[in-house]
């Protein structure tokens, strides 16, 4: 956390000085005629956004969200580890790994061999592999996510807050005004219906599955027309059941199938119980479903296990299908005009809840766009990078769609009765599948493929531990300066900037001649180095490029005053030191970076996105591939 | 982190539910005029008080500060080892982490062997040896860590906060009387002075070194009368000295000596410089000094290198000596009636800035004050218990001030110029007490001796690493119900309990014969129980002594469900199971709290105070010394 640049201010640093221009748009209390951005829809997908771009006090965001205030309870719970680092960089992972359930290990229980009517544990296995990522898979109530985003808007420099009671009535398209999206809202506080038009650059829909934004597009959600019905409960409950205080996934073997999910706090757990699996009595229409039903199915699947429901906090009863949208904006198939509306997770792309996979990939949706109407709108980058969302977020949502299916199929499938059962499932072959898509279900292998802002993979060998397209994986080292150790892609911030990792060769980096001293001149000083090309000359030096080097050599024996003035760049109204640009690997701890992430001890430049994947894997010496690389996206400043 | 005990509550659980008695009272704008406790200064000392007592809704407290409102900078800065691990009990450790500056490694400067006009490095070590604490020596602005105790009482059910302007005016004791302490106290808000009596069991001056209430009980600070002067300074300031991300303690030829404490957010700095040193034309009385003889005098110490301050935050002059009181209550020397008025902080200790020291034993004093006060005013134990307080606070402020007698001696003196320079002191021999000393500076090696609250170590050998009358020294654990990797010592709250660590042998737990077994079997059955003796029978079992245990196995080797039903406590208003009372070695990483702490295979039991000091060590089956041990203090339920 860096603070205090430009001046001592006291109190809460995460507070950021409100924007003045910012706050006098506040002062209505109905929305401005004209916005940059209008987000519909306040659940985890339109927070993600509405926190990204509460950031930039150029940009005018507004939020608008139907019900008439935050969420309290229930729905989504699951938190991959790879969303905890998208947390990171918005502030607030710290927080959650407090509060959450950690999921640390997972159970699998199947009938008995002896007696299939009683189940028996069948394995127990970690439930993230080691140096998956630095952040555990936690499980947390929806409404506090909600919460932490509501936290960031509120202590931006916007002071963004979403106006509740708000439904969107109209969208029109007109590509050829300056403000092409016209949105015709509905304000209804306290039963006084009243209309209110607003004129934007670009609307997203995060309005769910039932989206109006998505049916103004004339798009529509494709794919399972048999959708399942599951029963789901946040309970305080007492059983003598072993596992309840770890995620379990219990295949009875004629009352049907339980998912397990304990929950924070230390007593709450969550039962998800397959509808379709009941018995005959109660596989009828969902809508006649009572929680009694749940609580009778749970309690008929542990056996002869008891369960005792002290209290239901939540429950609902859900129909959800795998299904997706073919496009994420509003672009024709086959028109090259820039995009003005786009859509995000639910919307255009759902999932059943087994695999945990909803909210997190909602969220990330919204990461994907976020920086990228930054760019645009703050003139980094034309318009044309906003074709991007759609083509990566909607082939992660469909490769999403295929592993849920077969997650959900096998997760559904009674238990195998015999080896040629082709139906069932054998509960070993379950468990395998579930290891072998841990990382599928982290998220952290999640991959864009090469366009104009994710290079083509040439030098993939010089660091084989950073898949490009992928997210940069995360590593300790110790900060030069103040021998602090951190974690390397704790650098990175929702800021929407890019960064360089370059990661030094074995060369001293206080000789001139070494190939990280010849980069930071490069970078530095040369007409084409895209860090000079691309900051506004009001600018700090890494306010749109960041760079970050990574030696070798142990911290202690580097001279922080000798390594190159580009790596201890001057910034802000007093033109201060920024020491915090360096780093070293953890030697005392072995656990080396260079080692850790399969870096070349020739070193490398690793580009990042601001969304955190690595777009780019360069030699350090390939300085006008650098300067080409982000030359095909980026407007001069 | 648990909750949802009676019934799920949606929002932050960190806010507790509010006591509509405590609220009651808090709508008037005048103080009640009769209160449990009174505490006098809104500084560590007073707010650490203030957050503790504020979990309890049966006290009423009430902190009166003469200033008009919250610290916004300036002051101490220093935040050792130990003062984290009880920050952690308030449940806001995190959150320090984040924001501070974490001092990681200490530089020595001293004059060159052949230019003494120019000064050198001499050495460079770790600033906190591995393994002192689970958490690291940080800096943060005195006015952030207020910050955050006053968020823990807005959070509080008793949702306590200042009552600003409110000078102490009189102090009166008559221990014949119910509310044995008349304070009159001057509101001074816009001007109108008013004045309110309030009648109180209990007042703490927290008021510092020219305390009102020291006074009232007629108690002085005694110790050096040639107090030493100090210059401090918060700068932003451009340098090419390398060491100013680093602590570092420079030493001159003959300009004076500097200390340099870098700040939190990564730019600020803070220079102590030391005026009696200064050249003959800065030596004059402090009132004359300004911010830019500070400046001067930094820049001519730190020669050949170049110091451009651009902001100073803050700046103070202050002359400090190390004084004590002889006692820290209002009981007269030899007289055994229970204390009803307590001193803490600098009323009743002052030290030099050097060691760090002043805010953190402060914070300390409270933290041994709070506890007992809790525990005298519930009435679990008698008001003898408060007599402790005094005798241990001020052996700690004794052995500090003598430590930091000699630690700012060989600070101050010049570097040694010859092997018979009496005066000077070796800069390599001042690095090497800094090490040595380097426990006493993190707090982690105070300790308590022997009195009706803290054992004779008659079973040290039992656990050589956890050591009677020192804090109970954490180290990882699995927890075995969810297999999360926590800290044992992280289940220590701020909540006037006891934890009873029971350190299982190598047998097999769920083997009732087993010593553990067995001591859960006496703690949950036995009328002599401490357990059952001293815990209401409205109270969940462990409101009072709250027992842990920590197996020798691994965690996925032992059941859950078998394991003593003492350790799977029922609690709330719904009798919910608590499973987090089990503990296993951390095997896989292989840091076994057993090894790590020198824990007999035996087992043992190592009995934790409120203040998180052991208490008493004692083998599994030493069931009537373990009661024998409680009933010196202890009120039966």
């Amino acid at each position: 956390m860096q603070f205090h640049l430009n001046g001592f201010r006291p109190g809460d640093p995460e507070r950021r000085e409100a924007d003045d221009g910012q706050l006098a748009l506040r002062r209505s209390d109905t929305l401005p005629k004209e916005v940059d951005v209008l987000i519909v829809g306040c659940g985890p997908a339109g927070l993600t956004l509405a926190a990204y771009l509460a950031g930039f006090p150029s940009i005018t965001t507004r939020i608008i969200e139907q019900k008439s205030g935050p969420l309290l309870v229930g729905q989504a719970d699951g938190i991959a580890c790879r969303t905890m680092e998208m947390f990171h960089t918005f502030g607030f992972a710290e927080r959650v790994m407090k509060e959450a359930y950690w999921v640390n290990e997972t159970s699998f229980w199947k009938p008995g061999d002896d007696d299939p009517r009683n189940i028996v544990r069948s394995g127990r296995i970690q439930d993230v592999e080691d140096d998956l990522s630095e952040f555990p898979h936690v499980i947390l109530n929806q409404a506090r996510v909600h919460d932490f985003f509501l936290d960031v808007m509120a202590n931006s420099p916007t002071r963004l807050q979403p106006d509740y009671s708000c439904r969107l009535a109209d969208l029109r398209i007109d590509p050829s005004r300056e403000r092409p999206v016209t949105a015709v809202i509905e304000r209804d506080e306290e039963g006084k219906g009243k209309t209110e038009t607003v004129e934007a650059r670009y609307v997203v829909g995060c309005d769910g599955a039932r989206s109006t934004v998505r049916k103004a597009l004339g798009r529509e959600l494709r794919g399972d027309s048999a959708n399942r019905a599951w029963g789901v409960m946040d309970v305080l409950a007492i059983t003598d059941f072993p596992d309840i205080r770890l995620k379990a996934a219990v295949h009875s073997a004629g009352e049907g199938n339980l998912l397990i999910i304990p929950r924070e706090g230390g007593y709450m757990v969550r039962l998800y119980i397959e509808l379709d699996k009941l018995n005959e009595n109660e596989r009828i229409a969902s809508r006649n479903i009572t929680s009694d039903h749940l609580v009778a199915a749970a309690r008929r699947i542990l056996h002869p296990y008891t369960l005792e429901v002290k209290e239901i906090a939540w429950w609902s009863v859900y129909e959800i299908g795998q299904r997706l949208c073919d496009k994420f904006d509003d672009v024709p198939q086959g028109d090259s005009r820039a995009p003005h509306v786009f859509i995000t997770g639910d919307a255009c792309h759902t999932h059943s809840p087994k695999a945990g996979q909803g909210m997190n990939v909602s969220m990330r949706d919204s990461f994907n766009l976020g920086w990228k109407l930054v760019s645009v709108l703050t003139g980094r980058c034309p318009p044309e990078l906003l074709h991007t969302y759609s083509v990566e977020r909607q082939t992660v949502a469909r490769e999403l769609i295929e592993f849920d299916r077969e997650f959900a199929r096998m997760f559904s499938a009674p238990p195998k009765k015999s080896a040629d059962d082709d139906e069932g499932v054998d509960p070993r072959e379950f468990q395998k599948y579930f290891v072998r898509q841990g990382r599928f279900t982290a998220g952290t292998i999640i991959q864009y493929y090469p366009s104009i802002i994710s290079a083509k993979p040439d030098y993939q060998h010089l660091a084989k531990g950073q898949t490009v397209g992928m997210r940069f994986h995360s590593a300790p080292v110790i900060r030069l300066a103040d021998a602090k150790p951190v974690h390397i892609a704790h650098t990175v911030k929702a800021d929407a900037r890019w960064r360089i990792f370059a990661f030094a060769g074995r060369e001293e980096p206080a000789d001139g001649s070494s190939a990280i001293a010849r980069l930071c001149r490069y970078l530095e000083t040369s007409p084409d180095s895209p860090v000079r090309r691309y900051t506004h000359r009001d600018g700090d030096i890494d306010s749109v490029i960041d760079v970050r080097a990574v030696f070798q050599q142990n911290h202690q024996d580097l001279a922080v005053g000798a390594m190159p003035s580009f790596l201890l760049p001057r910034k802000g109204k007093y033109d201060l030191v920024d020491y915090e640009k360096m780093f070293c690997p953890d030697l005392k701890s072995g656990r080396d970076i260079f080692e850790m992430r399969g870096i070349s001890r020739d070193g490398c430049m690793v580009v990042v996105r601001p969304d955190q994947h690595v777009a780019n894997i360069l030699p350090l010496d390939a300085h006008s591939e650098l300067a080409g690389f982000f030359e095909a996206f980026m407007l001069p400043a």
